[in-house]
C-alpha cells in the first residue's frame, strides 16, 4: 500500500470521494455497534455461572478460622480468600492483604478519599490540607484514575507512555523535586489502553525513586495481572520485591479484583501493601464498615480453590477473548498497514487495542463512526481531563461485540480513520 | 422489694456481703458469655438459607429492564429493588432511592466523607474547609454513628433522648443559631439503644427546624423500621412527607440495610433522599464505583418479593427474638424491680434493652460482668467519644446468645447492678 502522504492531491482527493462513497453505504446499514467499554460479554459472563451452584441453602457457612460467613465481622476478609490474593499478589496475606467490597475502583477512591481526609500513617498533614496536589499520570491511561484524581482536585501532569512503561526520568524529575506531587495511576501489566506490560528495569527505576513527599503512592492497578491472551504472555517484576530491596514498601498500594474473571458488580476486589500501611488504613475503614461480603468472598474461593484455578479459568476467557483481539489487530494491518495513517499494538494480553491516527483526527475518527452507528470510547478519554494534547489516541474495546460485529465495526473504523486521514492532509 | 436506699448501713452491709457471695459463686463458673453486640443469632441467620437457591447457574440474569446483572453498570441500583426499598422507605423509587454495597453504615460514612470534601449541593463550601463543625448526637446512641462524626473531627453534643425522641427544643436552639452545626444522627424507630420510636410531634418538629447551616442533614437510620417485636408495633410518622409539607425535602437522608433482615455482610442497604440530593451525590459516586453487586440485589428481590414479604419474613425473626427480650425485661423486672437502682425500657421492637444503672455505677458493672465472664457493650460506648457523664448507661444486646445462655448473663447482670449499687451507697 502507499503512505497516503505519498499520494498526489488528486489521488488522494479520489481516494478520498470513494472511501465517503463506502461510508456513506455504512450510514445506510443503520448499525448499532459499542466499542466503547471493557465489558466482557455474555459469553465470558456464561464461564463464571455455576459459580452460583457452589454455596445454596444446605451449605456449611462457616470460614476455616470458623467465623459464619453470614454474620458480622472479619474487616480485612476471610482468610481463604486472603490467601488466594495474597498468591495473586505475591503479597503476605496474613499482613498486607485486605478484601474489600467488589471493585477494585472503590478501593482505590476510597484511598484517595482518605489521604484527602487524613493523610497515610507517614503524611506530614492531611492531603486536604496541602497548598498544592499534582499527581502523574501515564498516558494514554485509564479514564476512571484520572477522574479519581480531577475530583480531588489535584494537578494531574501527563507522563508519555513508552512501548516498556511510563518514562521513567520524567516520573524520576517530578517526584524527586516537588513534594507536591503525591503519586502516579499506574496499569502495569497489560496497560490501559496501551497493553503493554512494565520492562524489569521500569519496575526496578519505581523501586529506586526517592520521592520529596514522605508519602508518594504508586497506585498499582493490577487489573490485567493474569488476563493474558497469548502462548507466551507478558511477565511483571513483583513491584513489592523490588521495593523491600530498597526499603521502600510503603511507597506502593496494588489493586486487583475477579471483575473480568468473575463477574463486573458480582466479583470480589482486593488491595494490598505494607503492614505499616495497612495497619493505619484499617483503622479508618473500621470506621466505615463492619466488613464486607463474606458470602461472595467464599464463594470465589470455593468456585476458583486456587492461583492454578484462577489460571485455568483465565484460559476460557482467552478462547473466547484471542480471536476478536486477532480480529482487530489483522484488519488493522489489513486496512491501514502501509497507508502511515495510525500505529498501534498487538497486546499479549487485557482488554483493549490502543489506537494512534494522525494527529487532530482522534476526534474526528470518533464522530464519524457514531454518525454511523458505531460507538467508541470517546477521544481524549484516555488522557486527564479528556484532553489528547495532540488528539490522536483512541482506545478500542474489542471484548463485548460478538466477532461478526467485530467485524463491522472495525471495517467501518479504519474506513473513517482513512477519511480524517485524508481529510487532514488535504485540507489546504 | 425495699429500695436499697432505705436499707439502713447495717442491712447494706449485710446484702452487699451476701450478693458478693453470689457472685464468687458466679465466677467459679467459668462462664464465657456474650451480650455485647448487636448481631442476629445462628438460627436467625438460618431463616434466609433458602436465598442462596434462588439463583443458580441455570437462572436468567437480567434485570426486568433488561441489564445483565452480571455486567458492568447500573450505578443507582436495579430498578426492581429501587422499588422494594422505596415501599419501605415510603419514597419515590425513579428519583429518590440508592441501593448501595452491603452496608448502610458505609453509605452513612461516604455521606459524610463526601460532604468533608465537596459538600452537599447546596453547601457555601467542602465541609472541610469550615473552620468549626458540629454535629447533635441524641444519646445514649449508637457508637458507630459517633465514630464517624470524631473520625472528621466534629466536636460532638450530646442531645438527650426523651421517651418521645430527642430533646427538640435543644435540637431546635443548637441548630438554628449555630451555622456551624451541620447535622443530626437518629435511629428513630426503635432508637440504639432505647427502643423507643419518635413520636409525630417529635417528627413534626424535625420538619420545622430552620436550621441556620444551609446543608444542615438530619440523617435518619432506620435501621430497625420493620424489626417489630410485638403484637402492637410502633408507628413512625414518615418524615419526608412531613418535609414536602415544610419545604425542606433537602434535610434529610435515610438509611436502612437488611443486615438484621437477611445477613450482615451479606446483605443489600440503601439510602433515599431528595432527587436533588441524590443527583449531586451520585455525580461524585459515578467516581468512586461503575455500580455494586446486582447479583445480590436480585436475590433479596427474588427471595422477598416485596415489602409484604419482607415484612412476614421478619415476622419469623421475632418469632425467635421475643422470647429473649422478654426473658431480659422479666429478669430486669423480677431482680431489680423495686430496688431503685436501676431503670429500662420494655422495646417494642429493634435490637437493644437500654438499662440506666446508679450513677457512677455503669463502668463498674460491665467491668463486674466481665470478670465473671459475661460480655457486654463497654460502659460509654453508647455515648461520643465512648464517654458517658453520669456513668450510667449499659446497652444489653440478647440477640445473639441462646436464651439458656441470656438467663445466665442476665442473673449475673442483676447481680452485679446491685452489687454496684450497694458499693456505691456504702462508700462512706
Amino acid at each position: 500500500m502507499t503512505r497516503f502522504e505519498d499520494l498526489n492531491r488528486q489521488e488522494q482527493d479520489q481516494k478520498l470521494a470513494a472511501l465517503r462513497k463506502d461510508y456513506q453505504e455504512f450510514q445506510a446499514k443503520g448499525l448499532h455497534l459499542d466499542m466503547s467499554r471493557g465489558k466482557p460479554g455474555a459469553d465470558q459472563l456464561d464461564l463464571t455461572m455455576p459459580i452460583l451452584d457452589v454455596l445454596n441453602s444446605q451449605s456449611v457457612m462457616h470460614a476455616e478460622k470458623g467465623e459464619d460467613l453470614r454474620n458480622y465481622g472479619v474487616l480485612e476478609g476471610i482468610h481463604e480468600c486472603r490467601k488466594l490474593f495474597g498468591n495473586l499478589f505475591g503479597m503476605n496475606h496474613e499482613t498486607e492483604v485486605f478484601i474489600g467490597g467488589n471493585s477494585s475502583l472503590s478501593l482505590m477512591y476510597d484511598c484517595i478519599a482518605r489521604a484527602m481526609s487524613f493523610g497515610f500513617y507517614n503524611s506530614p498533614r492531611p492531603w486536604c490540607q496541602e497548598e498544592k496536589l499534582k499527581w502523574l499520570c501515564p498516558v494514554p491511561g485509564y479514564d476512571r484514575h484520572f477522574a479519581i484524581t480531577e475530583l480531588f482536585g489535584f494537578e494531574m501532569i501527563n507522563i508519555p507512555m513508552n512501548q516498556d512503561g511510563p518514562d521513567m526520568d520524567m516520573v524520576k524529575e517530578l517526584c524527586e523535586n516537588d513534594p507536591a506531587v503525591k503519586g502516579i495511576w499506574c496499569v502495569p501489566m497489560y496497560s490501559n489502553p496501551t497493553g503493554i506490560t512494565y520492562s524489569d528495569e521500569v519496575v526496578r527505576k519505581f523501586a529506586a525513586l526517592n520521592p520529596a513527599a514522605p508519602d508518594f503512592k504508586i497506585m498499582w492497578d493490577n487489573a490485567y495481572c493474569i488476563h493474558h491472551l497469548s502462548d507466551h504472555p507478558d511477565h511483571l517484576l513483583n513491584l513489592m520485591d523490588e521495593l523491600r530491596k530498597t526499603g521502600h514498601e510503603d511507597m506502593m498500594i496494588t489493586f486487583a479484583s475477579t471483575s473480568k474473571i468473575s463477574f463486573p458488580g458480582g466479583g470480589v476486589a482486593a488491595m494490598a501493601c505494607s503492614k505499616a500501611n495497612l495497619d493505619f488504613i484499617k483503622k479508618q475503614i473500621s470506621v466505615q464498615t463492619i466488613g464486607y461480603d463474606k458470602i461472595n468472598q467464599m464463594r470465589h474461593v470455593m468456585f476458583y480453590k486456587d492461583l492454578d484455578g484462577l489460571q485455568a479459568h483465565m484460559e476460557k476467557h482467552r478462547a473466547i477473548l484471542e480471536p476478536k483481539f486477532e480480529k482487530v489487530v489483522t484488519m488493522l494491518e489489513e486496512r491501514l498497514g502501509g497507508l502511515d495513517v495510525a500505529s498501534w499494538n498487538k497486546p499479549n494480553g487485557g482488554y483493549f487495542v490502543s489506537v494512534d491516527v494522525m494527529e487532530g483526527c482522534a476526534k474526528r475518527v470518533v464522530s464519524l463512526c457514531k454518525e454511523a452507528g458505531v460507538v467508541l470510547t470517546g477521544a481524549g478519554a484516555t488522557y486527564p481531563y479528556g484532553k489528547d494534547p495532540k488528539d490522536t489516541n483512541i482506545r478500542l474495546a474489542p471484548t463485548m461485540p460478538p466477532v461478526s460485529e467485530l467485524e463491522q465495526a472495525m471495517e467501518l473504523f479504519c474506513l473513517c480513520v482513512q477519511i480524517a486521514a485524508l481529510e487532514k492532509l488535504t485540507e489546504n
